[in-house]
């Protein structure tokens, strides 16, 4: 079969580049007699990939010399324990609930130490980003180690586009479904992290980006597992135990990838292009409904619905006839989802938007 | 150039036919238009992967079904916290230190819980499983909640033959150097855990298989992060968040080779038949000398050196040049090791004994 167009929220669509240099490498990496998956993390073959992805990282997401870069293991939900549990030196911290992933986050910060929520738009449904003014100043007030968002909120389909001052304080950001989607200034962060299996990689690899001074005395909770001790890992280069070699190495190429279509800049342009022929759609339909307010509307996950769960169904059924695939809403928020990744292209969201059309004419005579 | 004959001791060795298998389906799995790498990991198409890999496992590890086994991320070294973490009701667990990571383990649980380490080797340089006789009847007086052994000391080229008795005491093994390398008979342990990157599969995938009565009141210690919960990661089938979907597809591969090659008994036959060339060698030698004592040699690790750490580094080169890599040992024990694991065929084995009596034809005339 053609490949299909992957509109899932991740993992999700990768680069087809990227995937055909990961085939034809797979028996022999650059002549070197194995695979890739085959080489110790140890060998001087494989710390050059991994120098050259977390260099090349460095470089599309313009990393200041201050800040540690941190290939881990176990997703976001094991950094939802890793942060308090490096960071929560005075026990307290403030979490803005966004949306599912947010909530999450918070209830496991709860076991480490105080958890205020600052803010939360679970009452109209995780529609929206709600107001942060006055964060920093109630953030520096009560002293807390850190405040936290998820930036981009996959299931609902929200992102933060302006992130909020926070003054002092430290914020700390899951980046998960915008990382590389679009510029970043990681100056504005304490820490930021991301699952890659969205625009950055594929699953098994969760990089953490963070500021030294915040990891230069070692967790703050003694009950800390060793392979989540930031410092340990920073200062061992991500290798205090084996990584996911072969994950870091796919990552590296995604990288190169975004890097050689014009990097952060190109992929935000092309993501808003692509979100945008999905949410122009939207304001002129009169049988589907986004999800997001206008305001608070995500580049990367577009989510919407027709209002009938019958239709809804149909219409995904439709899509994936078409090789228009994944584009289910999640269970919490039902619908459809369109996820428009970097590595999916425009004529899939061209394809998608026709059939939107295509299906409202059919079903709205 | 050629594939080379790999003896790293992890990551390590595939077989040819897995990798071409990935290749071969690296941009359109089965027809579905996507890479597995693409694949929501909750899409029917990857649950379908999942759930082969997780039933292939069982028939040839024979797992019964009051185990559950969990796919899970961050190593061995993420779960010297989990295990403390989880099954230390009433806080207490005797170790046996082996080696290096039986060590770390050890040390790890000292976090959580008092730690009592019931047999060491490390005053011979880990050279040996040492005696441990009457483990059980201290194991049950003393109350333990479970006593831990390193099956295979990957890094000195040692295994136990026989288990400790532990009597009610759950019996809790990292066999990640040894698994799938020889019959396992599962029910002598409480717990028994790997991390694939040996003979099971690749880096970023650790498979936990546990007794249910183990998990069934949850986490011994309440900062036990959710992610390492593994009565939550069973109830949700590893799936409580994105897992390392293509280490499993690629673990999933693995179990289908051995099993097609004769299961667990053919490969600890080659295995044996492997690391026994080698050891015969050594035996009869007058330049290597084995570290490992006989009643202590490892199937899957051979140790060896010959004394002198120049001729050590010209062996090392030496077979590097021949296609014959990842031989030299690891800097805690010095000289050279050839891991043998099952992908590792008996000829790359024969053109290393070929080269260790060339090799000492040459340097002790």
């Amino acid at each position: 079969m053609a490949r299909v167009f992957n509109f899932a929220a991740g993992p999700s669509a990768l680069p087809e580049s990227v995937l055909a240099e990961c085939a034809a490498e797979m028996l022999d990496y650059h002549g070197c007699g194995m695979s890739v998956l085959e080489m110790s993390h140890r060998s001087s073959s494989y710390q050059q990939i991994f120098d050259d992805a977390e260099a090349t990282l460095r470089r599309i997401a313009n990393i200041p010399s201050n800040y540690r870069v941190l290939f881990l293991q176990g997703g976001a939900t094991l950094q939802f324990a890793g942060i308090p549990m490096n960071l929560m030196v005075s026990g307290r911290a403030g979490y803005l609930v966004t949306g599912n992933f947010a909530a999450k986050a918070e209830r496991e910060a709860r076991k480490y130490g105080e958890v205020d929520v600052l803010a939360t738009s679970e009452y109209t449904g995780f529609d929206r980003i709600p107001e942060v003014a006055g964060v920093g100043e109630l953030a520096e007030a009560t002293g807390y180690d850190y405040v936290y968002i998820c930036q981009n909120n996959t299931i609902f389909g929200t992102q933060y586009h302006e992130l909020p001052q926070t003054g002092e304080v430290p914020l700390v950001s899951d980046v998960s479904s915008c990382f590389l989607a679009e510029p970043i200034d990681v100056t504005r962060y304490g820490l930021v992290y991301a699952g890659a299996q969205k625009n950055a990689g594929c699953a098994g690899v969760t990089v953490v980006i963070v500021r030294d001074d915040l990891i230069e005395n070692g967790p703050a909770l003694p009950c800390c597992p060793t392979y989540l001790d930031y410092r340990e890992q920073a200062e061992k280069g991500s290798m205090l135990n084996t990584p996911n070699t072969f994950g870091i190495y796919l990552c590296g190429k995604v990288y190169h990838w975004i890097e050689a279509a014009g990097g952060l800049a190109a992929m935000e342009r092309m993501n808003r292009e692509k979100s945008g022929l999905i949410y122009d759609y939207l304001d002129q339909s009169h049988l589907f409904h986004g999800h997001a307010q206008p305001a608070s509307r995500s580049i990367a996950n577009v989510t919407f619905r027709t209002g009938d769960e019958r239709l809804d169904a149909a219409f995904v059924d439709g899509a994936t006839q078409r090789g228009l695939v994944g584009v289910k809403g999640h269970r919490l928020v039902g619908g459809m989802r369109a996820s428009v990744y970097n590595a999916v292209p425009i004529e899939g969201v061209r394809a998608l938007v026709d059939y939107m059309a295509e299906f409202e004419d059919e079903h709205t005579k």
